[in-house]
């Protein structure tokens, strides 16, 4: 049973491209499952002067080669949306903000209900958050919710400085820090793959884990995004809060139910014991590099410092590979590998657990570690290697791989992050965004490591469509492993 | 390498039906991986008056057919087959035999090995052994090994007294009692998957298993065998071997080495463990039948009383199911189910473990018990299934079953299981052959069984093509569980 969500949204970042991406399509999946239905509408905001109209074919147009999508109801979905050119800075625009607000709310029957997203430049942020309070935006009667964007700050400080404004307008119950990552159905797969099996949740601990690896590659260079991408890097852009989040899922305890509170309680835990490093360590725990050019799939690839709006002398990273220890009773010691890049050899998140071996020779030297990956995208599924018996007489052992993939035409008929997002908003549920806590400790974390980095203007480089530095290969070599980097089959027959 | 074994092999049964459809085959797969190549000799014997010739091409036929075979190399092999027409209990027939292995073993350059193997009606092993040893046919020089057939006995005591002749002849070290299970691929895999696979191997224990589950399916009936069978039943002819050998291999603690000794003396404790039933408790846990008429695919099919040589009110058993158990420190009180029989719904060896189902109700009481089937065959491969998260926005669980099968054409390629066994004989590799202590033991778990059935004329039925009677699945749902049958998908794509 669907039951409809009534709400008034106001869009910070109407003209942009996430709103066109992944909002209006998230929202438009929404609308065709029964979430949106009648009593709801969106007003999108920016600089530009646009009509209502105009707006309406900008979000016409970005639904309606949506699966499952016809024109008349991409159309019927555009016609809940109003726009209203606003100056961010101007107290007077947001009085026209709220009165157009009240007056859809009663067109609608919304009953008060909000839903505030920023979804444009980050910079903006705290100047709206302390609008919508000193021009008294927030309603009396229903919900007020702000969903905020990534980058939620540049360090420590700055995301300290924007959570103060934010939270001088929204409590923390108000308050949803978007990851999108979170709403990615193999992320939220981890708690089922802990949880539910006893078979993988009895090994789950340090004393059968070797380590653990995460990956985020990506094959594209920074494309359009140098400008923003100059100022962060990849350790800001998706180590900080991707790969923390999704190390969090794993490493975190059984968490008493599954209630945004208890779920958190877990993570938190996590997040008080990482490791921080001394810059000694940061430097040798973390390694940086860029991409170099190289000729990929016959085509001749820029290396980072050649790309338009690169700096000739940058010292931006396009890679990270580290290693963290989270010290819990459970995990203490156990290596936790990450790595992310652009201009990889494809596009491809999975994570490995590698177990330890066995600790008898019963089968000679053979035995290797198994493995269980889990296809974060695409792909999605998991794959577990073990050691079987090579056919034939002897008594040789070889791997072989279980495998289990989601079918692609479900997949792709999944809600999209985005959409279950902005559903788990509109229903009020937390589970999936970030905790403030959560993001202070991992900008503590990462503040370290890019700290070390500006002690030293070394910048190693990798070849575009490589797995990275050589360096990034030590890391792991030093502790006697090795990178796992599974095939992404995207599709097994049965 | 391959290293040619030298051996005169005398065949006592050399016409017979398992001698054409699996030990010539098998023995021609030797030939070909060059395991048997110019020194060797196979000396055939059975009643029938046949020339050198006629065996050859007897043999010829058997094997030209075989996966990668020539005409050519088929006749080659063959020369190398020689008949003696024999009456076992004819003395003079021995000598007659020894001359020939002598001027073979000359001509061969054999240096006096021999292979001995009884592949005849099994009521003449005991004769053929006493006369191996009276008419002083074994060599001084070279090894001298008895491969005995099954059935070994009809019970304990029949199987002792087999056994007091063969071993007058032959010592423990020469005996070679086949279980063709113990040769199969998968059955051997068994060691690899428990004792390679910390993962696996923390888990197979009473702490984690629920319950273990053997079926060995037959899709056939009793077909021209009803002479044998009649005096057999499934308990003996698949329960007393097959089952007891694969069971071992479930629980069997990990042996010091894979040499027979520690093999055999890992298994032997779980025959020493085997909990004997009383009658009454052999009647509670062990349920017989037999086939009834039914229409399968189409087709009308008769029951087993009405079977061409089966007697009208037979109370052999087509189909066996009871629950065994362990008392060893890891697996007392593991129920073990085993099940076998004739005309179910298709042909499958398949063993599954049922992992304890999660202790906390995290995802309420969706999660289902973690299960491994291993498929002996066909299929020859494994599965996990898991529970996953289900697509979509909801915490719901959902079953996935991660899989890996052997490529169909790798397995077909394999050496069979007669050939791998021939091929140990002739190395003196005993691990997959069984001991007497072994066959005493399960002997006299079964015989107690049987006893307890021969109190009663009650015999349940069962529609051909279907999975046994009712009281098979009430077996195990009186302790709350139930039969895991899992779909033979006999070749997956990549």
């Amino acid at each position: 049973m669907v039951e409809e969500k009534a709400a008034v949204i106001i869009l910070f970042g109407g003209s942009g491209d996430l709103a066109r991406r992944k909002l209006y399509p998230a929202m438009f999946g929404l609308f065709q499952r029964g979430f949106l239905k009648d009593r709801f509408a969106v007003i999108g905001t920016a600089r530009r002067p646009w009509s209502d109209d105009y707006y309406r074919d900008i979000v016409t147009n970005a639904v309606k080669d949506q699966p499952g999508a016809t024109v008349e109801a991409a159309e019927a979905f555009a016609a809940h949306f109003y726009y209203q050119s606003h100056d961010v800075t101007d107290a007077a625009h947001y009085i026209t903000l709220k009165e157009l607000a009240a007056k859809l709310d009663d067109q609608y029957h919304v009953g008060g209900n909000r839903l505030y997203y920023m979804a444009m430049a980050p910079n903006f942020f705290a100047t709206i958050a302390e609008h919508l309070k000193s021009e008294s935006l927030l309603t009396a009667e229903g919900f007020n919710r702000l969903v905020i964007e990534k980058p939620f700050g540049h360090d420590y400080q700055s995301a300290k400085a924007l959570n103060e404004s934010i939270t001088a307008t929204f409590d923390e119950k108000q308050i949803y820090r978007i990851d999108h990552y979170l709403g990615k159905e193999m992320a939220q797969a981890i708690l089922a793959l802990r949880f539910a099996n006893p078979l993988i949740g009895a090994a789950w601990n340090k004393d059968h884990i070797q380590n653990m690896q995460i990956t985020l590659a990506e094959a594209v260079g920074v494309e359009e995004r140098a400008g923003y991408y100059e100022g962060s890097g990849a350790m800001r852009d998706m180590v900080q809060n991707h790969v923390m989040q999704l190390l969090a899922y794993l490493t975190m305890a059984r968490p008493q139910s599954l209630t945004p509170e208890a779920v958190h309680a877990v993570k938190g835990d996590v997040f008080d014991h990482l490791q921080p490093y001394t810059q000694e360590e940061a430097l040798a725990n973390f390694v940086r590099a860029q991409y170099a050019p190289a000729v990929v799939d016959n085509l001749t690839v820029s290396g980072y410092r050649d790309e338009a709006g690169v700096a000739k002398d940058s010292l931006t990273e396009t890679f990270v590979a580290g290693k963290i220890t989270v010290d819990t009773p459970e995990f203490a010691g156990v290596p936790i590998y990450v790595r992310t890049g652009k201009r990889l050899t494809r596009k491809s998140t999975q994570i490995s657990i590698v177990f330890k071996p066995v600790a008898h020779d019963l089968f000679g030297a053979q035995a290797k570690s198994n493995v269980l990956t889990i296809y974060v995208e695409p792909g999605e599924g998991f794959s577990l290697t073990l050691n079987g018996k090579a056919l034939g007489q002897s008594n040789d052992l070889t791997s072989e791989e279980l495998r289990f993939r989601h079918d692609e035409r479900a997949t792709k008929a999944a809600p999209e992050a985005y959409e279950r997002l902005i559903q788990d908003a509109l229903e009020g549920n937390q589970t999936n965004f970030t905790r403030w806590t959560e993001l202070a400790q991992t900008w503590q974390f990462v503040d370290a490591i890019i700290a070390a980095w500006h002690t030293t203007t070394a910048m190693p480089t990798y070849p575009a469509g490589t797995m990275g530095p050589k360096a990034a290969s030590e890391l792991l070599a030093r502790d006697g492993n090795h990178w796992v980097w599974q095939p992404t089959h995207v599709q097994l027959a049965d």
